[in-house]
């Protein structure tokens, strides 16, 4: 499989940096969120409830745009488009924690909300980059 | 006037931070890219063409929504929703060239595309912030 990431660049989605994810609400608006991410080399997964406005707006419309930076060098990012495959059940919370120490808690416990939390999995599929 | 943006979050604005601003595609696919800003206590501006996506995104859905992260705090963040309220014409690129300077570049010079140059001017509506 050919990744569609630019060459150089994919350290910015292996790298613990924060993202800022782009979704349409029913109005036909849009919310843009720093979010915490994970990026296996073909999906990015994100941790949500599914009691939130994000997950609401993605079972009518599942376009993800996702926009990171480079801390180093500001005027270096890479957006990726995709779309939402698959919403995970996550009840106890565990990919919340995997995330957490991602992203240097190292003592993350699971959120309060574990319930009703969801791992969403983001497709690749487009991207644009400077 | 009472502006909508929280105690405490206005600096995220008037400090010379990346934006990452959404717009929404003519397919409802969503657009997010980093950007400079300026904010004047009641509008966000931003320096575009005529010519690229997110100035053709506009026309055809005005809907805008700015997030910006604090680089000393990243868990702490604001996002602007609101719309493209006018795109002011900027031939000679001076606007380009103060939000240039203001993000660091004391020696910026206009860019080659001057002539297509414009201001998006964004009202300021909601916002979220943690």
């Amino acid at each position: 499989m050919t990744s569609v990431i630019p060459a150089g660049y994919e350290r910015l989605l292996l790298e613990p940096n924060f993202g800022h994810l782009g979704t349409v609400r029913p109005d036909n608006s849009v919310q843009v969120n720093p979010m915490w991410f994970e990026y296996d080399g073909e999906f990015i997964r994100f941790t949500h409830t599914s009691r939130r406005a994000k997950f609401r707006n993605l079972q009518l419309n599942p376009s993800m745009s996702l926009s990171v930076v480079d801390p180093q060098d500001p005027e270096t990012y890479l957006e990726v488009r995709g779309r939402l495959v698959e919403a995970v059940p996550d009840p106890t919370g565990a990919f919340y924690v995997r995330l957490g120490r991602r992203y240097g808690n190292a003592g993350q416990q699971p959120p309060p909300d574990s319930a009703v939390r969801v791992v969403l999995v983001m497709s690749v599929e487009k991207t644009t980059h400077m």
